[in-house]
């Protein structure tokens, strides 16, 4: 088998064997096959895509490039979710905690951020202390014990995804739906999960830029992800604007606790709960209503509150953050954007929002940057909300980089819409694509 | 600048400015833009295509990558043919001495071939002692002096084709209008050529497989030589079939020195002279009549064959093999393939019949390999001839591969389609396409 004549084929639109992706994957991560190689037929598979068959082909080669993890030592219903990413995304913060307090096994592995905003783990890590680099054992060990862990992902999984996605980044085939699947469900099978939620962002702060997109996205990781056993649901949801109010580590943490105590911007604590609602009715707690019960019960009695800080304990940050949100570092910077104009907020580019929460301090330019924990945005106004002239829009944090707050403010300005008549009103959750299993 | 925002705007159907073509070509030879990213590159200009002037732009950006030739020194109209290649294409070898000896000078660059056949290189050094690797100052005194020389390509000379080429056949994107475009225009720019004939081919034994697609090639090679002030005509010719009977390098030189004679195959000779009368006719040597006339007088004379003569002396070869061809060392194992049924030869696989000569040794399948001079085939029956069972259809000759007989025995019964009605005629010359000042 030659590289050269695979990446013929699907040059000319043909329909690649399992062994073909199997060589190629194998090959890549080897080192036998080099990067101008697989960055042709990154290309190639851009321009041609590639059908379930392949896409399913193509997750399992990266999911078996590394080690697998084995939870069959978790007892109980393990249950994951996964989010394509967005501005100010924290559902992992409130979900993992509120689904784990109803019964289900949450054994998460986050990725760092690179781009705008930081990953789940570098929002973690805002918490002093909290190590998120713990061991195999000490992690099933950990959701035995109290339900809940989350981790960062270790170099030995899914090592293909490492290396094709820093390729992808440098060669302008990230946007590939097939290459965008096999790097979520590859990294996502190598755990050991029986329920998969995932959480498909549409709209200008996400890869789906259009529902359609969305939509193609959700059925096609849904599919493979049925194809290797698991229980999958997706949930389209709207992001053309940000997620709650908080765009930055530590202000998303202290977003997330908020949210835990029953507070919290309304659409991102109804949209926590529904995720979470969905995790545990996928792994058979009861019916719809009964599920989303059961979430309610979790937060207003406080006892998903209380796992979250029992986690950060467990992974060595200090509880008492958690119930004393005072305790993070504040930014020396404070500034605040203040709206030129009277009306509605129209529409947002919520991607722009996370371009000036990364020019705060807030996400990496290159892997090596450090973070600003401090550094991010509190949005005041939301889309749909009215505005006065003079009012606050939002509030611009940030310790390191104080030269940047009026590039932030520029930014921010630029990418909202006001206007005299409100925007159309659209649900936040658009559509709910549930596996045949599901 | 950013290669990688380069990459995105032609994978999105953008239109490249010449400084962003400029950018690429340049940091490729020069290394600051890695391998990956010009093959992601290629890929994304392979399924968007380039418009003329991108297409212009990235020939002259090849042709300045290194050394251009300054052909000032040389008196008189410098007329140079090129070919897009083909199975037993040995036109140079004929239509060099016919122009020279017409009164243009014919100052010409040829490549190695890499592939089924030798390239004109290669077959002229077949003849012993010729040398091809002259100095810049030798060549030029040597077509001042009796019009014309044929010397191998530096490698001071389009560098980023060169590269670019070696990348392009491993990630399969050879096949690309632009970038063929710009690899072949780009090294005859890179000559000082007053006029340029070119000789694309159409059918399977050439990239243009359709008639279409060589259109479109000749007429965008057309286009942007003239945009480099040169005068272009484009023949497109059938290669449907193989030119002439010989495949092989020394085989071909001595088919080459029998059409200079005026016999050789009827086809090959006609293509010869209406090459040679475009030529002169670009130069300006007079009427479409006038120049056949003088193409066939230059044969008939003897002066072409003599010319030959000469430029093989001037390089160092020995004239005598000229006028006695039997001088060229004979292949020690040579075989008949004879017809397996009666009827006529209705369709010939070219490309094939140049697997089975490069099986013979004629060829080389990495650059370090040496080639068999002395290998090859002469075919007896061509498209179009009558046959019958037993009767010669080819002869195979090899000196080194002997092993390799039946096999190329095999390659072309199966690249040989006889039946009982003899196929439509198609002529040799399908079209002529003149450029606006040709």
């Amino acid at each position: 088998m030659r590289m050269y004549d695979i990446i013929k084929k699907k040059r000319d639109g043909g329909k690649l064997s399992e062994e073909e992706i199997r060589f190629f994957i194998e090959g890549y991560t080897d080192g036998s096959i080099p990067d101008y190689q697989a960055a042709a037929m990154c290309m190639a598979i851009y321009f041609r895509g590639m059908d379930t068959d392949e896409i399913s082909a193509l997750t399992l080669a990266v999911r078996d490039s590394g080690e697998t993890l084995d939870f069959s030592e978790i007892d109980g219903i393990r249950v994951d979710k996964h989010s394509t990413g967005g501005v100010g995304d924290k559902t992992s913060l409130v979900i993992g905690p509120v689904a784990a307090a109803c019964g289900v096994k949450v054994a998460k592995i986050s990725g760092r951020g690179l781009g705008h905003t930081g990953g789940t783990v570098d929002k973690l890590e805002s918490i002093k202390g909290l190590r998120t680099d713990i061991s195999k054992e000490d992690f099933i060990a950990q959701v035995n014990r109290i339900g809940l862990a989350i981790i960062g992902q270790s170099a030995d999984m899914a090592p293909a995804d490492k290396k094709l996605y820093a390729l992808r980044d440098v060669t302008a085939t990230v946007d590939s739906l097939p290459l965008i699947v096999s790097s979520i469900m590859g990294k996502k099978l190598a755990a050991g999960d029986d329920c998969i939620v995932l959480d498909v962002k549409c709209g200008s702060g996400s890869f789906n830029k259009t529902l359609a997109d969305g939509e193609r996205l959700a059925r096609e990781m849904v599919s493979i992800g049925e194809r290797a056993g698991k229980k999958m649901l997706a949930v389209l949801s709207d992001m053309d604007k940000p997620l709650g109010r908080a765009i930055g580590n530590s202000l998303e943490v202290i977003e997330a606790v908020e949210t835990l105590r029953g507070g919290g911007p309304d659409d991102f604590r109804e949209l926590c709960l529904d995720l979470s609602a969905y995790m545990i009715e996928l792994a058979g707690k009861g019916s719809r209503e009964e599920c989303l019960a059961q979430v309610r019960e979790a937060v207003s009695s406080g006892r998903a509150l209380k796992l979250l800080a029992e986690m950060v304990e467990a992974q060595g940050g200090d509880p008492t953050w958690i119930y004393d949100t005072d305790s993070f570092p504040k930014a020396t910077t404070v500034s605040e954007l203040l709206s030129p104009a009277d009306g509605y907020i129209r529409k947002v580019d919520a991607e722009s929002y996370g371009l000036a929460s990364l020019a705060l301090g807030a996400g990496r330019n290159t892997k090596e940057e450090g973070i600003d924990y401090s550094a991010g945005l509190i949005l005041n106004k939301k889309t749909g909300d009215p505005v006065k002239k003079g009012e606050l829009l939002a509030t611009l944090y940030t310790t390191e980089k104080p030269e940047a707050v009026e590039r932030a403010k520029e930014i921010i300005l630029g990418a909202t819409e006001i206007g005299p008549e409100p925007p159309e009103d659209m649900p936040l959750i658009i559509e709910i694509i549930r596996g045949e299993n599901g």
